[in-house]
């Protein structure tokens, strides 16, 4: 699963292009048609969906606005693969993409190429600095939906009884790196937010001080083994270790254990990309919300980190298996301005009701993410590779 | 949409067999990969869920009670295509059906293939009277899914903004057949239920007595352009027209029509199997609620016949354009049993909160229904083609 | 709780009037004036509504329409004491009785008082046909209510961990009558309805033939002691006694046994109107859903009696203990006419969705009660006191 | 409005208790009986709960472990009147606290009676230091549910169409306070939290450093007249100016304008503790959810304080008129410890999904808040005095 799609610096912005769109593909490749369609939750998007409007996305803010007389490809794609852009129009209901069985799956594929001939007419030419940020944009979002489409897809075959696998080399049971030891860091005035060399999203910015206490943070997630002893020790049946939110999210889904979680006679078991296997002990424990970090952290007498000592930390850590909640709350950094035009809606309208997390997962593309960068969710979702690393 | 598949007297068992499963697959030719997934509302199962699951009845039913040794095609197929069997055991939660990706569409066609050659093999032999009940029981299961297929498919393509079309002859815009005359029909004694000749579902026993006063039946349906009338009157906004229940029903779904009519500057339109079309006047009305049935006839200062008029008046009707509501709860006749083992679950269980509808519609397979027929659903629903008649 | 409010021939309109309403308010005596305002579920309306809401009916449809220059008590209690009746205009949503604190107690007795000496007025002269009907009419209805009157405060005091009792002679735990036998009655035609003596509701019309087959129907209501083997065999747990809906319904509502029941080391307690008493064995069980009758009788190898046999055997039974669950939908008799003006949606709008009770219970007040009288209720609903009697 | 129940440094604890507990019985004079009772909406507990939890929380947090051989009043109350404390065990579900009419208002001011005689008790003595802090925090707790007494109160009069009023002085349209100029504040290292002297929550601590950026805060409240121009250029119909769930929130709930505001042909007014007035023009705008504060700020092309800059700017404002949202979640402060025992669990466990608001409203008890004070409520709610003030 090592992406290709790192941009390198001397890269042109067409083979940095060529590259993202391409690993797209791959990421298809173990696919059956029938598994583009289903949506079984709201949140995790067809597999087509996925890839059709990422390609959506350089039609709508690019090759319609740069490219003079642009012929679209179908003019119902604006409708049906727009996301939640409100500034671009109506689309198809955020629930209802499951249900739309047409245009095929070779369709979108012929919509992709369509899209990448456009695409490599205008970056063969001399770009101005307007689109080579917005394709440079489109890129780092497809590059989200590469880690959506897996994460989705994990999803909706977990709910297969079949319990199907994607490949078998992608079960991401490696053991957690670090030595379970806690690195000790200096407060005082930091800087907070993207230094300014490379692409970064608007909400990574103003770059800003921010006044730390000192504190330690664990150079290892918390492992699976750790998280049974959470378990055994009773923790999913104590209101005490639970925020309110939390407890009523316990009571109300019946939650025992991390999603893909299954238990019989013969122990744990963990639904993987790979298929069914035991759960590793040593491994990173996965598929957390906030809520069930925030328990174990209260059991262990520690903390989650805020999302600024991580950001300090972050260069004293190994970090990369898995997303990592922090206890800070998605919101705007002093100075954040929402871009102009239809991307002004990529970030900002999400500020609210959840948390952040950092660094970045087994099924983050390679490259794509960076001390500074943003990620946020829900705290009930679980669907993510998500992960917990405790402060004291 | 002529279904070859009514069992002739002359017809073997073996004839039948055959005709009913190749109209089946049939009923595939026009889709692509893709339609065969999406299970968009609880009521409309996936193309691949309908044709398993009948392929599922004999393999579960027949094979493996019957044929010593019988080696399943895949054993989790017990659990996966199980549609609402208690005694059977448990099964893919009925409005998970469209998340299930795998087995693939291939697959399930093979599973049909290998049950039908087991199948031909038991009805080549003498079979036993039970085995024969059964399988004509599944022939008859399978047509009711033959149905079922057309009503869930159109819904699924409705929603599609791009209103893709299942066959450009299956729009069923034909006029309505009568000449809008009331037959008068006497009262008194009369037997209702199946009279004991070929097959019939266990509902429609025991033949019984029912006492009726005479009654005026409409010879034809109502139609789109009466239906018209009563929304230009202002139907959907007098309470006083509607059940208690049927009130709540239109206002909480802000209902303005019968389904899948769309109204636009060039007026109404509605969606087919054959595309989005210019609304037909003198077509009968369908896709109504029963709420929308008993407020139109309401309006009139008629009623809807009950299933017991309806019977006796059915030999004076020319009927099989759309199911019709009646104003009768789908209760057990006097003496009702239900059959023993897995298939008892069949009817029985359903027989509270639901009306009867009888006739038949333009997707019902030729030679199906009978006089003594009894279908049913709850009575908001409209994905099935209804309509109305009316009585004084 | 015998009422004295029965209409005796005899007895003038004025003085049944008298009658009935001071019966209301004896039923208020053991009330505190907190207990007036509780609604804790939508289907149990406040004592205050209850009181106010019988004399609304008497000024709105009585007193404004026949009494010239009729001054209101005041004008905003057409709006506020409406109960569902579309004809008269907009009403405090159903489900925010509870809400409304003002007017007070006192004033909706002030009200009461008003209304009374109002209709003393027009019932001392000589009173038009017309008005006569309605205000039987108005009488049973506020009969009605006296019932809802207790069912509805039961519901809400069982809701208290104090269960407070209402009155210590009304545990209602005499044993069932009845000598357990079956009782054999004849087929043929029969004559089902009103027969036209005295009061009836729009819904006992028009009287009518029809048809049955023999039948024998116990004389005895089902006891707590015979549904307590129903438990005890698992019956709560058995798919295959229940209808689809009713097992759904037990699985949403983890119910394991009738409402009202409490079990703990002691064995099985009931809440009552007295306070929490020990379970009488002997007693008719109470307050179960149509589902747990269905399912009851499924378990017996018997059946639930239709209304139409139930009213035919009414003359050889015993009844009045519990309301009586009927297999039979609560639908229009044939000739059924919906009243002109308003007090048309008193009963028809209702005819969907719900089953028929018949006979009356320990909380009827006496004399409101015939043969022929259809009560109707949601299958799910248990808060009435309703009872199981069996038919082979 | 203005309390009595400041403590002053040199106010004894004893005259403290006396001079809260006695408030809250002067909130009571103008209820009548019935309007103890109602919940409306679970935010919305009834004046009886309150009045009733306040003082459990001194029984069950202080007379219990502190008064040897203490006889409790009720052994209910500990059950009926917890509000979430898991730690002290089961309780009325939150939602049911409107269903329970007894024990009556009369005997919860008996209550009321007890409880302050055994605490005048104990008062009366040498405190240990312990129960002091005990009963500090008791007496701000009861005036955090002065406030909510009113805030319930008001929300349910507001749905009973007779708009009743509470006391016709607390319409609470005095003008929004301040010139309307920005405040320039210096940034750099401030210290934010409680400072050491008094009383304060243990959300208010630890103090601590926040690096903040230059800002300038208007030191006047956003208006009702300038809430309307938002209003009128179409702000609830542009979701560019919305949060995504804001904006979800909306459309779901049909939101054109603050709570309590109505529109008619004389234009705007509002309901209040006083009754339905005109609107203020130039009155703080209130009852607005944090998305529509947000929303209007976006509008204006400002944002909202965060909590840090409204705290260190708090001594240059005038402020109290209503609770200002801020763009700060509501988390824990570096070195936040819950309290041992019971009362760990009043802040700690609600960190999550909430938004701060700072300052003070016309309904908090004088005294109650302070610069360091932490109010917070989910971003949807508006049934508080909620405001909205601006920074650039």
């Amino acid at each position: 699963m090592q992406a290709t799609s790192k941009q390198d610096p001397s890269m042109t912005l067409c083979a940095f292009y060529t590259s993202v769109r391409s690993y797209t593909e791959k990421l298809c490749e173990p696919l059956e048609t029938e598994d583009y369609i289903p949506q079984p939750v709201i949140d995790a998007s067809p597999p087509k969906w996925n890839i059709a409007h990422t390609t959506w996305f350089f039609e709508e803010m690019v090759l319609k606005n740069f490219v003079p007389d642009y012929k679209v490809f179908d003019e119902n794609f604006s409708f049906l693969f727009n996301s939640y852009y409100n500034s671009i129009g109506d689309r198809t209901a955020r629930d209802y993409r499951g249900a739309i069985s047409r245009p095929t799956v070779k369709e979108v594929f012929e919509y992709r190429k369509y899209v990448d001939e456009k695409m490599a007419d205008l970056l063969g030419d001399d770009v101005p600095a307007e689109v080579r940020d917005l394709v440079v944009l489109g890129l780092n979002h497809e590059q989200q939906h590469q880690e959506l489409f897996l994460t989705d897809l994990k999803y909706t075959f977990s709910l297969n009884p079949l319990f199907p696998f994607y490949d078998s080399d992608l079960a991401f049971d490696e053991s957690a790196s670090g030595k379970g030891k806690f690195v000790e860091v200096r407060g005082g005035i930091h800087e907070i937010g993207h230094n300014g060399e490379g692409f970064c999203f608007d909400n990574e910015l103003s770059r800003h001080k921010v006044y730390l206490e000192d504190f330690a943070i664990s150079d290892r997630l918390v492992t699976n083994g750790e998280f049974i002893e959470f378990i055994d020790a009773g923790g999913y049946n104590d209101p005490m270790l639970w925020h309110s939110d939390g407890w009523d999210w316990v009571k109300q889904n019946d939650v025992v254990s991390p999603l893909y979680w299954h238990h019989d006679d013969s122990g744990w078991r963990h639904y993987t990309l790979a298929g069914l296997r035991d759960l590793p002990m040593d491994a990173p424990v996965t598929h957390v919300s906030y809520y069930e970090a925030a328990a174990f952290a209260e059991w262990k007498g520690c903390c989650l980190p805020t999302e600024f000592e991580w950001e300090i930390a972050s260069s004293q850590l190994e970090w990369g298996q898995r997303w990592e909640w922090t206890n800070s709350a998605y919101l705007p950094y002093p100075g954040f301005k929402k871009a102009a035009g239809a991307v002004g809606e990529y970030n900002g309208k999400f500020m609210i009701n959840q948390m952040v997390l950092r660094g970045a997962s087994v099924v983050t593309p390679a490259g794509h993410s960076r001390p500074s960068y943003r990620n946020f969710f829900n705290p009930h979702l679980r669907w993510q590779f998500t992960g917990i690393r405790l402060v004291k």
